[in-house]
Parts: C-alpha cells; sequence; structure tokens
C-alpha cells in the first residue's frame, strides 16, 4: 500500500502556496501567498490549520516577509523583522508550534545578526531556517508513526477526531501518522473520523486524506462516539495536539475531552500524537493555555445553509484541554512519555535531539 | 413570563395539519396530510419527530385513513383498520410511543366493535380518541414539567440534548417542559443546547422554541459539552426519551449516552423526562430496543453542501440507549421515578392513571 503525501504547503520562488482547507474536498484549490500578510490572512482564516502546520506556516511567511523586504540596512531589517513576527504571533493563540517556530526564526535570525551577516545573507538565513523546519515536520511525523504505529495491534478499529493528519503537518500527520505508521508496518486497521463540528475537519480532510490511502474510514457524528465505544467497536483512540503544558495536560480541538473521558469510561487507550514542537514546558498546566474563541458563523452555518435559529446565543470555542490523567501515551518524536508526565516529559527534553528510529 | 404553546400536529376537518420541522426555523411552512399514507410519510422523512409527537400523529393518520374509508360493512372496515395500523407501525423502529399509541388506537376500535357500533359510529370514534390522545399528551407535558421544574434549581444553567419540546410531542414538550415548568414556577434559568447532529434538532427546533418563550438559550456543538461541564457551566441535564426499558434503559436520540457519561463524570444529575406512554414494561432492557440506522446522507449533507469526502462509509444510527446506571431519576407524568428503577417503574405501572398535580 502506497501511503500518499498530500500536498499541505509548499514554498514555490517567490510564493508560500497551499491547499485551501476550507474547500476541501468539494475543491483542491491552492492559494498563493505574496506577503507576510497573505500567510497570516490565510492563518487566520484556515486556509491552513493544524498546530504543526501553522507553525510551518509561520515560519514560511516570516522568511516570506523578510525576502521582500527593501531595507537596506540591517537595523531597519531588524525591526521588520520583529513586526512580522509580531504579525505572525497575532493570527492565532492556542496552537504552540506557532510561537514556537516564531522563536526558532527569531533565534536563526539573531544568531546571524551577531555572527554580522548582511541583509541579503539574513534573508538566505531565514528562507534555509523554515524550509529547514519543514523538512523536519514531516521527519519528525515519520517518527511519531513508526513509534505510535507500534502501540496499534493488527486489526485494531482506532477512532480519531479532527484532522491530525497530512493536512495538519508538513506531511505524514500525527495522530494519521500513526495510523500510517501501523498501516506500513503490514497492519490492518479500520478507522472511525469523528466529523468534528463546527469545521468538519474530520469528515472533510482526514476523510480525505484516508480514502486516498485506500484506508478503511467511516464517519461519524461527534456525539456517536460513545455508543460506538459502548456497542464495542472502537479499540483505541489517537487525536492530534495543539499545545501540551508541562504535566500532560493537552489542548487539542474541541470535543477531544469527551472522547477522553468516553474512552476511559470504556477502558480503551487514549493517545495524543504530536512533534516535540507541541510541548510547551513554560505552560505548567492546562488551566494556562489560552483557548480560541472562533466566530459564531462556524457553528450557525454551512455554507449558505443557516442550522441554527436566530436569537440563539452561541458558543465557539475552538479548542478544550484534556487533563494527563486521561491520556495513557503521549507519542512524539523523541519517544513515548507516559505518567509520571510532568517527570517523564522533562527528561525527554533534556535530550537535545529528536532520537532517529 | 408568556410559555408559548407552539403548534406541533392538528386535526382540521379532513386533514392533519403539520408544521415541516425539517424546514424550521428558516421557514414555517404547514404540510396537510390527506390520507394515511400522507402521514406515514410525514413521520418517516421526520416532518414530524419526536417520540410522543409521532404517536400522535400516528394515532391522527389512523383515525383520517378511516374516516376516509369507503368500506360498507365493519368485517371490510376492520380490514382497512389493520392494513393501516400496519402501515403506521413500519415508519420508524425506536419510539416505543408509536406503537402504544396503535395499540391505544387498536383498543378503542375493538371495544366500540364488540359494542356493535356501526362503520360511522368506529369512524367517530377513532376520531375521539386520537384527539383525546392529543390532548392527555399536552396534559402529561404540563404534568411533567410541574414535577419536572420542581427539580430545577433557581439559576440552573441546563443543558439538553436534541428536541424534547412543544414540537416533539403535541404541545409543551418533556425536557423542555420541565424547563418550562421551572419558568412558570418563577425560577430564573438558562440552557445549553446541543445542536444535535446530524438532524439539528437542538440547533434549529430547540433553540426556536425556548428563544419564542424568552429563554436564554446558547446552541453549542455536540462535542463542547465535555468541556463546558469541566469549565463548571452547567448544572444539569434534562432529555427527552425514545423507549424506557423496563430497567430504567433508556433509547433517546444519538449523543444522549455520551451526554450522560459527561454528567456523571462531572457529577451533574441527569434526568429523563417522558410521558409514562415511553415506558415499555415489554421491553427487559435496552439491549433489546431497536435502533434505527437512517440514511446516510444526514451525516455526509446539510442541503446541498457536501461534508464528508467521498468513499468514505458512514453510521448513522439515529439514537442510542442510556444504561439506567447514569440515570438520576426519569420524570413521567405519573411521578418521579428513581433508582431502583425496574422495581420503581412496575409498581408506577401499577397506578392506573396519571396522577393531576
Amino acid at each position: 500500500m502506497i501511503v500518499a503525501m498530500l500536498p499541505t504547503i509548499a514554498w514555490e520562488d517567490d510564493a508560500v502556496v497551499m491547499v485551501d482547507q476550507r474547500k476541501l474536498p468539494a475543491n483542491e484549490v491552492y492559494v498563493r501567498c505574496r506577503s507576510a500578510h497573505d500567510v497570516a490572512k490565510a492563518i487566520r482564516t484556515m486556509v491552513i490549520r493544524g498546530a504543526p502546520a501553522i507553525g510551518v506556516a509561520a515560519a514560511f511567511g516570516i522568511a516570506l516577509g523578510m525576502t521582500r523586504s527593501k531595507a537596506t540596512g540591517t537595523r531597519q531589517f531588524a525591526a521588520e523583522f520583529q513586526k512580522t513576527c509580531d504579525l505572525m504571533a497575532a493570527t492565532r493563540p492556542t496552537a504552540v508550534n506557532l510561537f514556537w517556530a516564531i522563536e526558532r526564526m527569531k533565534r536563526a535570525f539573531a544568531d546571524a545578526a551577531h555572527a554580522g551577516e548582511s541583509v541579503e545573507q539574513l534573508k538566505v538565513r531565514l528562507t534555509v531556517e523554515a524550509r529547514r523546519m519543514h523538512d523536519e515536520d514531516v521527519a519528525s511525523c515519520r517518527t511519531i508513526g513508526k513509534l505510535g504505529g507500534e502501540l496499534v495491534a493488527d486489526g485494531a478499529r482506532i477512532l480519531t477526531h479532527c484532522n491530525a493528519g497530512a493536512l495538519a503537518t508538513a506531511g505524514y500527520g500525527t495522530a494519521l501518522g500513526v495510523i500510517r505508521g501501523a498501516v506500513e508496518a503490514g497492519k490492518r486497521v479500520t478507522v472511525l473520523a469523528d466529523e468534528t463540528r463546527p469545521f468538519l475537519q474530520g469528515a472533510r480532510l482526514t476523510a480525505w486524506e484516508l480514502v486516498k490511502d485506500g484506508i478503511d474510514t467511516t464517519v461519524i457524528t461527534d456525539n456517536m462516539a460513545g455508543a460506538l465505544m459502548l456497542g464495542g467497536h472502537v479499540d483505541i483512540v489517537v487525536v492530534g495536539a495543539d499545545r501540551i503544558a508541562a504535566n500532560g495536560d493537552t489542548a487539542n480541538k474541541i470535543g477531544t475531552y469527551s472522547v477522553a473521558v468516553l474512552a476511559r469510561e470504556h477502558g480503551l487507550p487514549f493517545y495524543v500524537a504530536a512533534p516535540w514542537s507541541t510541548v510547551d514546558l513554560a505552560t505548567p498546566d492546562g488551566s494556562h493555555i489560552p483557548i480560541e474563541e472562533r466566530s459564531a458563523r462556524e457553528v450557525t452555518h454551512v455554507g449558505s445553509n443557516q442550522l441554527a435559529a436566530q436569537g440563539a446565543l452561541i458558543r465557539n470555542p475552538a479548542f478544550d484541554v484534556t487533563p494527563h490523567r486521561y491520556i495513557t501515551a503521549i507519542v512524539t518524536d523523541r519517544g513515548v512519555v507516559r505518567s509520571p508526565f510532568e517527570h517523564n516529559l522533562r527528561e525527554l527534553s533534556d535530550s537535545p535531539e529528536p532520537q532517529p528510529v
């Protein structure tokens, strides 16, 4: 079986190109971002989404913005760089990969500036760093897939929520990376994909990716997961993450917490899969993770179809936090982390580089 | 505060008239059913839905079909009556109120036939019985509202799933009857309405009803309930029922079970509200309740908008079963039933008539 690499984001000469994830699966439309502002808008409006993917997008956006700079001196260039970083940081609050990517670009900039590089040299340095982050993200996903695939039994019926796939990363995926890793290891699996209201990343994106890969995939509405678990139709749960706090509490797409509670109620393992860039040791626990509230219209409408009665209030928190006690293990590119998470995450953070597998 | 009675179903001369619940809240369209077949189709296609409402619809449908009969003798009339009952029984499998209503029409028919009534007298008898069931259903809901309203504290934040409102009954509602009962008793409440995919009865119908009544209502996607409970934003859960087995296991709209698990995880009371016609002592437990699987299109599309990727399989069980251990109490028009449900339901069934309150 060929496990396809789907196009999520690419650097093309003077543009950052992304598939418009709002239009999938009906239409495969590519958006060419020609400025840092274009990229920031694409992140904010969810042309591209998924924590690792928006990290890479932010890095590309910064590199793109700076290569187009007309600054003649490094001081002016540095000021523009700071503004471009701020622009990216203001797009979405929850996924830490975004801030991690910006910090990494800042570090690359500082190192090069410290070495006395010229504006032209700095431009090259930023572009190289962004492209490296893209490639590293794919490599991380493959490692996650290999490590996580080992946790999946032959014949497993895997439930996943939202899209933590190739489209949520530079390629291959985290939670879907685990599924792909299991398939590449020769295991037969079937997948239950929560549709994941309101943005329907599960029905639209996860199903699209997995069907392309020839993996048996069934879409369900989010509220079916419990009944299917009670009926004995689920063996394990694998989801992605937008931010993992120092104690293992994990922010992910709204509804993940409900799935975690249901998994525990039915004695099912609940795995979180994420690159190390999603781990945020500076955030002590889930209560400190900012949760983005998005527009009511995402809930009230699908296209031009109005779903909710006029006059009702709407809540639209885009994420929730799953306390670490519901998590069986966190699969990262540095290794599989189990309880006690605080200790084990801290220990892994001291290992400087991802372990090759 | 005026707690409005919404139009669900009415008998008008030679037609059964229903508001088309598929088109609410965008359009308030009324469907005139001029034959039993029209009514059966309306039930099957969910022009009307909600266990008590489809019970009343079936009774009206039978009465309508029989008043239009051209049978000249009681034997022919009886054969047509049996066929009309079979037609109604084949519409939807899960809600027991439908079968309860058909049985009650059969009993009325048998009593009248036994008394030697003519075809014309039988027609009147069936019409009177159906109209009585309609009126009794409203009365049941009001009793449920009064009894259930006492369980609601002033200031309560109530989560409900699907629509167990005026639209799901002949009027006033069961779960929403409890909310209305609390409001009529002078309590201030706010409501969180799960949108209830795939048919969106919560977003479309519950929100519409409650907004009309001036009750503060917030629509959320189904997958937000857990996070809001964890955040301390929910005090109690009240839902309706499609069938309550002898041991208290309760079939209700898909997703109810997940809500029940979440309620218990957060120490919240979980109430089921239903007229006594929903209690099915002939079904020993939830495993014997037939669960309707509806068309994939309800999940894959909203209007003409395709939500799910082509090639994915779809599950669409319309109901799930909540085991009785998750249920704090069942509020019926005969009284509030608590654990041990099997004993207490059996005992209440021996009290022949609803208790006036």
